[in-house]
């Protein structure tokens, strides 16, 4: 089979089995109070690659684990990337009127709702990964995941990250401040989805420590990939409009770097990435696909 | 020593103690990003009573349990109510200038900085609950709190009821549909607290469930004083304006029944609360003075 042949098959699987377990694990769209559930079901199902839930399942079989208890981990981590999506959008925040070609949360519930609703998912992403029948692990290393994953999301990562880009509208960052907004904004979450997941397979601390460098080079990758595609992408493959960095003056690294010199800089991570993991076996194929993908993917 | 008195000085201490606690369990105030972590701090330090993590302690206590192993989950519950005030002020929910008579964290810090330390102390919350080193406890033992914790701050608890609480700003509920907002926009933490106290503290089925019952009597008893302070308080206690209820048209638990047979439910309330921990030693003493504080607190 053709390299993207079986990427091709293997991201729709996953994507399906992600959607499926989601499904069963957040409360009905019929729960009261309706409006709040409608939301949450709403992002939640709004199409997303599910990146992050595909990588922590990913990481866990390539260090020979089942996926079954790393599922709910996995869905609590797209729970979170969902919220965080919900947040940045608000009028106060990035102004987002469209994501994935649909409108935005604030834009169909207003925006009192679209604030619960991301921090009912925020909450409910710990729900799930505290629940006790869900995930069949040792508790000592259910609690190191809640750990890795709320260090992850909050002050020092994700949120930290959201908070530098709001600065970086006023004052313009150079290359170092935007490598360490951009590692606290998407890195974080995506280097917890890989640890979460090899942590649960119960990995070594040499692959543990190989599974991190990985995770840090595709989470490099995947931003200026986002980059790129903001100058160069298709505006119907993204379901939204390309460009707007660049209209609102925003500061990327294909703006300080220059176009060319930021995509070789993306070969640069994803090739570092897939150096990180060459002493794996063939179950990390999976692995080194997702980091050609993120190069290679259209929207 | 007379019951004023020694209520005044144990919920001092207390104050004291829980204080000096998020102190050490808040990440610093100088980290990066400025902004958001002296927004976090603004608001755990904006001088609340410390009612939820207080009653948390005291549960634990009347069980016969220690206080240190309490401490973080106390203080992880003070996190999730502050940030529920933050989000709860915001102009698109209640859009309140002051709270505590402060300016609140929008006023202050923008709108967007203060959803992100709202989102922010959240993730805390979880982070502090499953930090190894702080808990002396088992591991199955913690994911339990966790748990209890999430159910009570998420859909199902207290975002459910902001969200039932705007909904009631278009359509006035009936006195049914009020006390199941309060149960959750307010009783679910309290639940919360007192149960995650006693679990700590191992406390068996018939404790637990008698101090179950003991915390909704007093999460009802809490939101109808609320109610008659807002109707007859003193506005310098308070920190607030009153009277902001009935100009605003809110239907209140006071707007319903009437302030006299509101202040004869609220009696009524305590003293059921009381009631089912009747059975307990000398050591509940700090939960029926908690009880009776709820009734004669003036702000």
């Amino acid at each position: 089979m053709k390299h993207e042949d079986f990427l091709e098959a293997y991201l729709q699987d996953r994507c399906k089995i992600v959607e499926e377990a989601l499904e069963r694990y957040l409360p009905g769209k019929d729960n009261e109070p309706r409006e709040l559930h409608a939301a949450m079901h709403y992002s939640v199902f709004a199409g997303g690659k599910r990146i992050r839930p595909i990588l922590c399942l990913a990481s866990a079989e390539a260090c020979g684990g089942d996926l079954a208890p790393v599922m709910p981990v996995a869905c609590a981590l797209e729970l979170i990337h969902t919220y965080s999506l919900i947040h940045d959008d608000l009028p106060s925040m990035d102004n987002d009127d469209f994501r994935r070609g649909k409108p935005t949360s604030h834009k169909v519930f207003g925006e009192a709702t679209a604030i619960l609703a991301g921090d009912a998912l925020l909450t409910e992403a710990f729900a799930l990964l505290s629940r006790a029948e869900k995930i069949r692990l040792a508790a000592e290393r259910r609690l190191a995941v809640i750990q890795e994953i709320a260090l992850a999301a909050g002050a020092a990562g994700m949120v930290g990250g959201q908070a530098l880009d709001i600065r970086t509208d006023q004052q313009a960052p150079d290359i170092g401040a935007l490598t360490d907004m951009h590692r606290r904004k998407t890195g974080a979450l995506i280097m917890a989805a890989v640890k979460t997941g090899a942590l649960i397979a119960g990995a070594n601390d040499r692959k543990l420590s190989a599974l991190a460098g990985y995770a840090n080079h595709i989470g490099i990758a995947f931003q200026i990939a986002d980059d790129i595609l903001n100058v160069e992408g298709d505006e119907t493959l993204m379901g939204k409009s390309t460009g707007s960095d660049a209209a609102l003056g925003k500061v990327t690294c294909a703006s300080l770097l220059g176009l060319e010199a930021a995509k070789a800089r993306l070969a640069e991570e994803v090739g570092a990435a897939t150096a990180c993991i060459a002493s794996f076996d063939a179950r990390a194929l999976p692995l080194r696909a997702i980091a050609r993908f993120i190069m290679e993917r259209k929207s």
